[in-house]
Parts: C-alpha cells; structure tokens; sequence
C-alpha cells in the first residue's frame, strides 16, 4: 500500500475509555492477543505473557489497584500483559518488546472498530494486582489493556503529539 | 476489517536482512518516523527521539559498533531510535513506549513493501554508536532499524512464535 495508506491506518489509533457495554468475547481477545505474539523480541525470546478477563470479579478486583478504578469497572474485557522474567536475556530490550507487543495488541483492536486503552498506572499497584491475578513470581505486570466496542460520540479528549521535526535529533 | 484482515495485515511482518541496494530516500523514512511517533505514551510524554541515517559515511561508523557490521554496511539506510532520558517520567513505562513506537515504525515500513531490520545487538556498544551520532548525554541508544527495499528471493530465516496457549497463563 501506499505510504498514506499506510499512515492513516496505524495513527488513527487513539485510545478509548468509553465503551458501550457490548461484551467482546473469548474469540475477539484471543485474536488480540495473537497479534502480539507476532511482534518482534530479540533473540526471538518472546517474553510476553497475556492473561485475558471477561470476569466481572476480577475486572472489580482489578479496580481497586488503580486510580482509574472506574475505568476498569466499566471495560467489558481487558488484558493482562506481562514480562516473563525467567524468559528475559536484556531487561531494556525485552520490555520494548512488550512494548511492541503491546502496539500490535492495540492496533489490532483498532483495525477491527473495537476501542483499546493501555492503563500503565495499575503499575503503581503492581504487586497486589499480580496477586489477583495469581501469577508465579516470575511474572511482572507491564500493562493492563481495556477493551471494548466504542461508546459513539464519546468525547476520548484526543491528545497531539509533537512535530516530527522536534523529535529528530540529527540527521546523516 | 475483519479480526482475519487485521491479523493478516499485522502478522506477516518479518525482519528484513537481505536488500536489493536501492536507496530509499528521504521521504519514506520521514513516513517510518511519522508512524512511530503517533505510538501511545504514559502522559503523552513521547520520550522518543530519532536520527535518520543515508549517509555512507555514518553507517560505516556504526557498523564498527556491532558484530553485525556486514548488515549495517549493506543497508541503504537506518534510522536511529532513543529515549529522551529527560523526558522519561517511568523507565519501564518509557521503554515499553518507544518499543511500540518501533513496532509502528516496522510495520510502516512492512507495509509499504519496505524491508526492516530491528538491531538491538548495537547496544553493547551503545556508548561508542551514540557517539558516532554525536549525541547529548540525556540519549539512550534503544535501537538501530535498518531500512531498505527487500532483496527478491532472499532467504530470511523468519522465525516461528510459540503458540499462543503456551503464553497465556490465566484466564478469568
């Protein structure tokens, strides 16, 4: 595809906090979560971890680990992603991976019309959220994704980003 | 789309190590870095920063800066890919940042027919490829992605995934 076409596909991405209720379901989230596997990581190591949840007592549970308690209580579904400590060869290189992960994970919820948000936050909570979830030690908590399906004519307070050119640091 | 369209687009993308030669100019790397920037952030802090790379001269330095010098010496161009460790608010968060902000940047490239190369190997000698590009100190190496047209018939070795139920710990 073109490069425009390529563009407006990936950064039309926005998070969304708003959904309207409709559940997801296990077949839309395994979907997601096979659109991370497929990132890259070095060494092909693949440390990332998903746990998917659909249950109200849980995502009730969760809520309580964050300052965003309303938002998780009001997501039909999420996903708990994780490093795999024991599968890490370079802490920096293995967490962007589940950054990469984490990006195909979103864009695939985008491509599909379904809303996504990445709540970085619970990771002030971090251990008592991996308590909920009842994960071996080895595992650490890098994001929980909410998804659902779009609230329409929700206000999402879209944020910019900076000029390309402030960002580019040099050139050769 | 579809979840099976969504998935198709995302998951074909494979590391490119093998290119035909041609340069790829300006304006397509500007269209990488365009993609990468609209990754998300934790508070929007965008704590990514970038240095296109076409200049012969520049891609011999780096080679001298990894054990895989033969691919960056092939390599038509590359695009240089740090954290702002001034803008950085939480180095687990902003790590995972710029990773999604890579995956943006590969699957761009991905998409348009353009061939990438995520070389992670590069910071083990991070400080001596920073000062190739000449740096201030508040930036971090996190990766160099090398870019170019893909050589037609070359074999790239592409790498399997561990299936999907073997990285799915839990479910609720």
């Amino acid at each position: 595809m073109t490069k425009e076409e390529a563009l407006e596909l990936l950064c039309s991405r926005r998070t969304v906090r708003h959904f309207d209720g409709r559940p997801v379901g296990p077949e839309l989230l395994d979907g997601l979560m096979e659109a991370a596997r497929w990132a890259p990581s070095g060494m092909n190591n693949q440390p990332w971890r998903f746990i998917p949840i659909e249950g109200r007592d849980t995502l009730e549970k969760l809520s309580v680990c964050t300052k965003y308690g309303k938002l998780v209580r009001s997501s039909p579904a999420a996903i708990a992603v994780f490093l795999d400590n024991e599968a890490v060869y370079n802490r920096t290189k293995d967490v962007q991976s589940v950054g990469a992960a984490l990006e195909n994970l979103l864009l695939c919820a985008h491509l599909q019309g379904l809303g996504a948000c990445w709540l970085g936050e619970i990771l002030n909570k971090r251990e008592e959220a991996e308590k909920v979830l009842g994960v071996d030690k080895s595992m650490e908590l890098m994001a929980l994704v909410l998804v659902g399906w779009p609230k329409p004519g929700a206000h999402e307070g879209d944020r910019d980003r900076a000029d390309l050119a402030s960002l580019v640091i040099g050139k050769f």
